[in-house]
Formats: C-alpha cells, structure tokens, sequence
C-alpha cells in the first residue's frame, strides 16, 4: 500500500473512532443529566400524588377518569414544546354499585363475613342475594370433569394459588389468572349459580384484587366475585369439614358505552417527524384504590419522559409522543382506538414503550416486534445496553404492553418497562394500591430510565 | 494420530464434556431448588416477625439483645444438624434515656417542637439542656473556616443533604455521613456547645434518624442530635430570617460494659472441615423501631441460609458457619472479638458472606480480598455467574460488610449481599424500621441468592 493512501486510511479510522467514542461520551452525559434531573428535580412524585389522591378509583367511563384526562392533559401542556390534546373514545362503563356483601354460612345460623369484590364487567347478583352450596376447584378443568351433575346450582370456588416459587410474580399470575378471566363462565357452562375467585397474590392478607372477567356470548352470565386470600383461605378450611353454603349479594352493573378519552402529548420531530415513538401507560384504573402502581405510575413516569427531554435541552428529532390510553383495565378501547386512527392516517411507529407494571425500582426492558424485523431490531438495541447497565438496567426479549399491542402490524419496536415485580401483586387491583406505597425514587428511577431509552431511539433511530 | 489415541481422545473429551454439563445441571438444579423451598416454604418472613416483634429496639447489652441472641441460638439449634452456641463479648451499651427535647426558639416567646433524636455515643446536655445560637453548615470544612470566633458558644447545624442524584443511596450516604460521624466532635473543637444533624436519609419526612458518632479523645465531649429532614428545613427556613437559638435537652448516657453475645450456628464440613464459610449479618439494632431491614434481615437470612441447605438435602464438604455479630453498630465489638478467636485458633475462612444493606429485593453480590489472592477468586466466581442470572443477580468488586471485614487478613474471599438500595434510607436508624416495611418475598430471595452462592462455595472450593 502505498503510504499517502496508508495515512489517509488512518485518519479515516482515526477520526471515525474519535467521532464514536465521543458520541459515546455525549450519551454518558445525557443519560447521567437525565437521571440527575429525574431525581434531584423530578416531577414525577407530586404529578402523581395529584393523580392520586384527586382523581382515585378511575375506571373509563366514570368522572374521576375524565378528571384524570384533563387533568394529565393540562399537564402535559405545561411542559414547554408540548401540545397536547385529548383522543375521544368510548369505553363501556362498569359500576360496582353498592359493597359487596359475601357471608360464609356454617350452619349454625352465624354469617362470617368474607372480604370480596366483584370482579369487573361482571353481573350482580339478583335483589335478593343468591345462596348456594360451594364446590371448590382447583382449575377450570376440574369443572369439566365434574360435569353439569356435581356444578349445577352451585357456586364454583376456583382456589389454585399463583405459585410463589416463580421468580417473577407476572409468571405466577400468568399461571393462575384464566381462574378469573374465564372461571365465571366456565362455571355458568355447567350450570353452576356464581362463581368465587382466590385473589390473585401471593402475600396472605384481607385485601380482595378485583379484575377483569370475560364472558363467553353463548353462556348464561353468573356473578363473579374475588375473595381475599386470608378469606378464600378460611372458607377452603370449613369445605374441609363438609358442605359449606355462602350467600352473596352484588349490585354491580355494566351502565353502557361513555367518554373515556386518551390523553396525548407530543413533541413534533424536528427532523423526522413522521417518525413517531410513543411512551405510555394507561391512565384508567380500577374503581377500588387509586391506580397508584397501576397505572398511574406508568402515565406519571410516560409524562416525565417528555419533561425530561425537554429539561435537559434535548430536542428530538423524531416526534415523541407520550399517550395515556383509556379502558386498559376492562376492554382496551383505548389502545384499540388509538391504533385505529393511527393506521387510518398511514403514520408509523417505529417504536412504542409502554410501563404498566408498577413504579418499582427498574431493572430494564424488554424487546418484542413483528418476527420479520425483530432480529436486526434487537441487536441494534443491544448495542446501548453498555450504556444502562451502570443504572442496573438489563435487556429481554419478552412482551411489551397491552395497550401498545395493537400497534404490532406498523412493524416498529414495541418495548415494556420492567421494574421490580416482587411488590406489584401486594397491591395490584385492591384498595391498597395508594400513592403510599409508591417509592418516590423507585419512581422516579423508571422515568429516567425511559426518557434514556427513548433519548438512545430517537437520537440514532432504529433499522 | 493413531486411530485408537484418536478414538481415546475423543472418549475422553466426550466424558469430560457430559461431566461437566451434568454438574452444571445439577448446580441449576440445586439453585433452583433452594429457590423453591424459600419462596415456597420459607422461614426467614416468621422468624423475622418474632425477632422484630419480641426483641426490637435490641441495641448491644440492653435485655432486649441478650434475649435475641438466646432466640436465635435456640432457633438455629433448631435445624438439623446445627450446633449453636453463644460467642461471649462485651460491648459498651450506650442508653438513650428520656425522650429528647428540641424546640425552635423563634424569638416570639413560642417554641416550635423538632423530630430529633440523640445520636449513638453521644454525651447528654445538662440537667437543665442546652440553649443557644444556631449556625448552619453544610460540612466540617466549614466549621473550621468559620474559626472559633464564630462558633464559640454555638450551636452547629450540619444540614448537607444526601444527594439524591446519586443512584446508589449507599454512595449518597457515603457523601454526607461524615456529618454525624465527625460533626459533633468537630463543633467542639472549636468552641460549639452542641451539634444538630439534618437525618441520613433522602426521603423528605418526619423520622429522625440515628446513628453513631465518634468522638475524639483529646476533644471536650458535646451532645449530638439529628433532626429528621423536614425539621431541618424548617430550621434552616427560620434561619434564612435572622439569628434562631435552638433548645435541646437529652439524657443519653455511656452505661459501661456490658454481656453482649454472638450467636453462631455451625454445620460441620463432611470433608474440609477446616475450611469455613461465613454467612452473617449483625443482630444489634439501634434503640428505635424493630431493627427489621437493620439487620434483622441479614441475620434471619443468614439462619435461612443454614436451613435452605439442611431442607433441600445438601450435605456441606466444608464447615458452613452462621455469625450473628454484636454490636455493629456502635463499636463492632462482635466482629473484631470474633476474628479475635478465629485468629489465636488459627482457624481459616475460605469465605464470608455478610448480608447487612436491608432485606430488599436482591440484585447481587460485590467481592473482595486481600489484594495478592483477588484476582484469581473472583476469576473463579465469575464462572458462576451464569448459574446465577436468570435469577436476577449480578456480581461486582466492591465491599462486603463491617462485620466481617476484620477476617480479610485470613486471605479468604469477603461477599457483600447486594439488595435494591432505593428504600433503605427510608427506614435506616428509625422507628419506622418495622417489619412492616420488608416484603416477605423480597427477604426471601436474598436468603435463596444467598445460600445458592454459598452452596457452589461449599461444593467448588475457591482456589
């Protein structure tokens, strides 16, 4: 080689190394003001305080979820560079009526009261309450193989436990939830009269978890109901002891579609900006507790990313978008909805982080997108790992968000925020879930780490 | 190559190749089953409840640790095949007498009442408590520009917060601590009558926190006192208007010498006996709250450590040892008596593992030695890592844990357990450190990390 070309050859490499590693040093510096503003000047703790204790209990379609949206939109305005704006949606609005009165009847006349919850979208009973013998389970299954003779008239209690040897409780959910997802309608297939639910944790408390149920168009619908583990506990330990009745009264209803919008914020891209990136949670929540971890965290810390971004002097240069959708809890209208209308405008996502598993101490992401373009996605991604480790920060491939789901066939990259799950179900879908037993810096820890991400896609893209 | 050497070659790789794949089998195997009977079938959450509920408060040689050093001897020798004892040692108890008194004196004749509580080891006021001037610094430094003119008489206020922008609260307890550890002997060095403490934590709340100081031998004794964060806003507030006198009055006092044992529970090695593996945590708390995360946690961790291994069939080749250690933390007599013994005995810890940083969800473990043998022992442990990960936990060099730092010169391997740091300061020194406030899922999996990494010690050695 000649040495005028071996020269040049090396300050080519020279300077292209120089350039890199002092990108690399700019990232070092605006991960490391990201998480300095998020934690010694956060906002994320007071927002969410506000959303809390102001506008609890906010199931789509009530008027604490409305107050919610306004309330985030207003928010989102006032950070600078932000336009905000509500996204109408409907959502069908389920109301739990008046408490739920669930008494374990031992034959002796005395009524032990048993703490419970309908789950949501379910039937009530009727006026009169309904009384039946319980048949305990451990499985939809095991409905099946007793069959209509053994079901018919009574109440099904489903009572398999999540299994507390899972490392992550999600699994342990995963692993025991259809009980109450599909447990009413599999019970009413057979004949049974209302169907009872083990809550879904692994701690041992009085706290009922309500949650979704589905059922089935063909089947008659019976009353669901989650009785706290301390409770399903006690009334499995007199079924021990021969037939047990129980009497339930519900005054649960589904009241009919309402406005439940979809909170949105933007920053317009200065130099891609048909290149979206959403950041997101789900701003509805259950009509028990506050929706503190779920998911008012995950809609305070989505809000904080685009606080950050803009405090630190960042601008994108993709549009970021921070989006609180409606009706995750009982029907993803709101994800469904947003999708729909953003298909329909031929926009494209190239990519949507979702956090909806509580305000816990982060310990990364995980990756997921459509098979023909995830490989080449994931390595790319992998290649900032480097620069989030040092926060405790890790990377998986593995789901994302519910709400972000339907945004799949845009072929972007669709990320989940993955805090600490040890704590989610002592809280997840009960009374219990309050701004109190949210850390303020475990918090404020996951919307640093989200802006970071989101600062590494919008800075470099993703091919 | 012949093709009977060829063939023995490829006999022999083949048998090493399947060995080696099957220890590692079993190694996942093992780990996960400590895993299981910890989560599912634990002990640590109970035992911890009694430790907190019966013998809170249990600072060294008051009735209250003597009694936990009697439960939890009793409570190892419960685990078959443990042999525990209590290891004598005499620590110097220090007693926190009547409940202190702080007021701000606003110059309006009213005096505003301030969260404080007497640091450890400190001297009282007098009878009649202590009045005077408040002076504000924000470091020791400055006491010392300020020079005796200006702090003669004085009261000196160290109000440098920890800064919460550290994401480790550890290192940002590092960073101010020197505050009430050197304050009050620095403010009489020149001329103070009295020390106030903003609290180590980052949390913005109503809880003092304590925690020793040390005073120096050639230095006049003056009382030190911590003022919980939100008071020392307040009082830093009212200084920010002019000239605020402060009063205090305590009755704290150094009560001398007192019984103060370390517990130790021992599984004998089936074939290095000699070789020992310590796990540990310290079972002095302060006087305040139940001493749950500080360090009950460790401890019952430690005991667990013993009956995970003992539950799941494992039979040690090496002396597995469980040291509560007294005193930590006003002295660290326990450690140093301990390390004291092991020497004159001639003994040889392979390892320690001490777990005292709360009973938070686990993250990993830092390791350290002496400089000539830590290279090579952490080459080795690394190897392990992979066993290790899917579990959530991460390995790094760094320290272990006070307790056990006086065994470095036996040349073994010192592990620190290493849980989420995000809430410890939250409870740290307080009456807020309750078992309330641990997570029996997250105490759990520190206990399982634990005795998985004490298994692959036992089984492997460190060489």
């Amino acid at each position: 080689m000649k040495s005028g070309l071996k020269i040049f050859l090396w300050v080519t490499y020279a300077v292209l190394k120089i350039t890199a590693l002092s990108a690399q040093d700019d990232d070092v510096i605006m991960i490391r003001k990201l998480h300095d503003e998020a934690l010694g000047n956060g906002s994320s703790y007071p927002w969410l305080k506000t959303l809390c204790t102001t506008y609890g209990g906010r199931i789509a379609g009530s008027d604490a979820y409305v107050g919610a949206a306004n309330y985030t939109k207003t928010l989102l305005s006032g950070i600078p560079g932000v336009n905000s704006y509500l996204q109408p949606c409907e959502a069908s609005y389920w109301y739990r009526g008046e408490k739920e009165q669930v008494y374990l009847l031992d034959g002796t006349g005395s009524r032990i009261p048993l703490n419970a919850l309908s789950l949501g979208n379910s039937v009530c009973t009727p006026d009169g309450g309904i009384t039946g013998e319980v048949i305990e389970v451990k499985s939809l299954d095991e409905v099946e193989k007793l069959g209509k003779d053994r079901v018919e008239g009574k109440i099904i209690f489903y009572n398999r436990a999540m299994d507390p040897t899972k490392i992550r409780t999600f699994n342990a959910y995963g692993g025991a939830v259809d009980q109450r997802v599909y447990g009413p309608s599999k019970a009413a297939e057979y004949g049974a009269i209302a169907s009872l639910v083990r809550s879904m944790t692994t701690s041992a408390d009085d706290f009922p978890h309500t949650g979704v149920t589905v059922y089935k168009d063909s089947i008659h619908r019976v009353p669901g109901v989650a009785l706290s583990t301390n409770d399903a506990d006690k009334l499995s330990k007199a079924l021990k002891n021969g037939p047990v009745r129980v009497y339930i009264k519900t005054t649960c209803k589904t009241v009919g579609m309402r406005y439940a919008p979809t909170t949105i914020g933007e920053i317009k891209g200065s130099e891609f900006p048909n290149e979206i990136i959403v950041v997101g949670g789900h701003l509805d929540s259950w009509d028990v507790g506050q929706g503190a971890h779920d998911d008012g965290s995950g809609c305070i810390q989505s809000a904080e990313v685009l606080r950050l971004l803009t405090a630190t002097g960042y601008k994108p240069k993709r549009t970021i978008r921070c989006v609180l959708f409606s009706n995750e809890e009982n029907g993803l209208a709101g994800g469904r909805t947003y999708a729909k209308i953003s298909n329909e405008k031929g926009e494209f996502h190239l990519a949507a982080l979702e956090s909806d598993a509580g305000g816990f101490s982060p310990r990364g992401f995980s990756f997921e997108a459509d098979t023909s373009v995830f490989k080449g996605y994931y390595k790319q991604v992998s290649q900032w790992l480097p620069l989030l480790e040092s926060y405790g920060l890790h990377f998986e491939m593995g789901g994302s968000g519910a709400d972000i789901s339907p945004l799949k066939s845009q072929k972007g990259l669709l990320i989940g925020l993955r805090p600490d799950s040890q704590r989610y179900f002592d809280f997840h879908h009960t009374a219990n879930d309050t701004i109190e037993n949210v850390n303020k810096r475990e918090l404020e820890l996951g919307a640093a780490a989200m802006a970071s991400l989101v600062y590494l896609i919008d800075k470099y893209g993703i091919k």
